[in-house]
């Protein structure tokens, strides 16, 4: 059971004319060019004849014929918009060579997905993988609307002939492993000279808005002595976090602030209100606690001994994802096998389709070199030996979990 | 030579009824409601004999009949939206005033300004006193557009039968002083217990955008080692502008972040660029200049040896306005006779008209107390009494000018 890695690559080729934008590609989810590859999707599928559909939230689906053992492959094949080639469509094109190549091999059974909506144009992301896990309300799709103004999630399922499908949920008991593929997104294997990462976790994300509330006043007319300036607690809490965080985050910790507001952001007017959206990452439970402990501490402090309130809003804090030993270790055997000394393991920064699938099914991923660590952006891309090479690594570990 | 307490009482009421929003007033320039109250001005000058009009730019002007000594004497007449009763109209019914009582005492003449959008509908404010000062172009007007919306100033100069009027320019040696008077907008009268603010200097406005730019990137997958990151070198500059200005500053300085603008703004994304909008004020050139000296080093500091490129880039530079010594002496006089020992000498925080006419004509500011410092808000308030007490010694000013 192996690989043709030019045909995958020749898939990925194909796949970049649909909705191409300059290098890259712009497919958003349940836009005609995202609709136009799921369905050559499903056409490939049933050509290896499996049964294949697009369900009720766009999920591409598949079920391989034979007695198994069975695994479960895929990823999503939407982009961000104007953004890369491969950033999904890599993980989608090397599930099908993998569905491919154990069908010429009668070696068990590879069903395919393509998620929906990975990338969040409806929401936070992942609302093809959550639907899929039985994580996705009627009442939650009732709430979604593209955040580019084309319309409502029920809308534009309404108008791709999506909306009476039924939404297809996972079969717990029948997959020995999930594999996702995926481009980094960073420059650790670039930088290393690696050629394929085994992911260990995937990163928590715990978001916050922090809210400094004072007065809002003439900034010609209200001396310094006497304002309540929004904006002036919110700074006293960044550099606290700034230069208090390096010794409290672990290895991987990363940590942004990606928002300021000041209110009413004019320049002759002390802020009255003041937001900063802020997050940090990390795979392990203790530092996130350990982070999360102290910039409650700091927000409180700063409430009780400024001029300002100041409070800590969550917005959301997801779990690290433990990806499992087993398909793991059969990605470090394969790549060990087949490009020695090249395999890193290392833990994920980005959220995956893959973290919602692990707690249902033993789950695994496997990284590609991005180059120059640039993703959600045209110019994504990767080496087409590096392509060629990770799909033969990603095959050679499905194979050894369906021959162990 | 006295003013009627109760009478300019009597006017600022009826303004507060065009236009009314609440305790306070909405009268954009040029809106039916600012117009309203510029012809009934009009109307109250003509009143008294004097020739009087409404300019190419909206100002209204005035000329008395008689042989002089002369005085010049005014405010602005338009709000901010959905703003104070007092700001502005306040200085523009003490002028009245001191026209009536000049007129019924046969003392001299007071000519009246009312200035068009010292409030900045259209641009950084004080179009009218500068057109009136000889400062402002055609092509300059050509590029005035509304803020909320409303059309070009050439529009709604149109609009309202004003295009093809000319444009009143000051008469230099007609005038022994300009007086303006106006709230305070701020809480140092009202916290050291006076009555009436004789200004010495109206300060100079230093504004500045900070710009910073790194590497735009994925705040999941890149490692902080290796980030650009934007807003990380805005948070360092602005915490040593934070931590080093008090030092440096006069006691009168004040400084202010406005706005902040991390780009793109999204809690995902490392900011590959962060801008900030920050201002000074202070009547003090060498203190001015010290404080821009160490803006500019902390800029280039972060520029040298951070990751990531900074640069200050100066938005404007306002001069102080020194307050001429012989009408500013009358106003102390005036205060000290009429109210002993509630006059305070002080600066302005605010720019005003009179930081306009200085440098043509000797000019005074008087100020009377706000109610909690509140102004560019609907709720800003004086008491009666200190309105009543101010136009009593703003007339009395002008009387010591015109018979020294």
């Amino acid at each position: 059971m192996k690989a043709n890695p030019d045909r995958a690559l020749a898939d990925l080729y194909r796949l970049r004319e649909i909705g191409r934008y300059k290098t890259g590609v712009h497919r958003p989810t349940l836009s005609p060019e995202d609709m136009e590859t799921r369905h050559w999707l499903v056409g490939e599928l049933q050509a290896l004849g499996h049964q294949a559909g697009i369900d009720g939230i766009a999920n591409v689906w598949s079920r391989a014929p034979g007695d198994g053992p069975f695994v479960l492959a895929g990823s999503h094949i939407e982009s961000q918009n104007h953004a890369g080639w491969l950033d999904g469509a890599l993980g989608v094109v090397y599930a099908l060579e993998a569905a491919r190549a154990a069908h010429q091999a009668g070696l068990g059974v590879v069903d395919v997905m393509a998620f929906a909506d990975e990338e969040g144009h409806f929401s936070g992301g992942f609302i093809g993988s959550q639907s899929f896990a039985g994580q996705m309300t009627e009442a939650e799709i009732d709430t979604l609307t593209d955040r580019s103004g084309r319309g409502t999630l029920r809308e534009l399922l309404a108008a791709n002939g999506l909306a009476d499908r039924e939404r297809v949920q996972i079969d717990r008991s029948r997959y020995l492993a999930f594999f996702e593929a995926h481009i980094e997104q960073g420059q650790t294997l670039e930088a290393s000279g690696n050629q394929i990462g085994v992911v260990t976790s995937i990163v928590a994300i715990w978001q916050y808005r922090l809210i400094f509330e004072g007065a809002q006043n003439h900034a010609g007319t209200t001396t310094m002595a006497i304002r309540r300036d929004a904006a002036a607690a919110l700074q006293r809490v960044w550099n606290q976090i700034q230069t208090t965080f390096p010794d409290l985050a672990g290895p991987h910790s990363v940590w942004t602030a990606g928002n300021i507001t000041l209110d009413p952001g004019q320049p002759s007017i002390i802020p009255g209100r003041a937001e900063m959206l802020f997050q940090f990452r990390d795979a392990d439970q203790a530092t996130l606690d350990r982070l999360h402990a102290h910039l409650q501490t700091l927000v409180t402090d700063e409430d009780r001994t400024g001029p300002c309130s100041a409070r800590l809003e969550i917005i959301s804090q997801t779990v690290p994802a433990l990806m499992a030993k087993a398909p793991q270790a059969a990605l470090k055997a394969a790549g060990e096998a087949i490009a020695p000394g090249k395999t890193l393991v290392m833990p994920s920064g980005a959220g995956h389709d893959a973290q919602v699938i692990a707690p249902h099914v033993p789950s695994a991923m496997m990284f590609v070199p991005s180059i120059g660590g640039i993703s959600h952006h045209w110019s994504e891309d990767t080496a087409d030996e590096d392509i060629k090479l990770g799909v033969q690594v990603y095959v050679d570990a499905v194979r050894r979990i369906l021959t162990p």
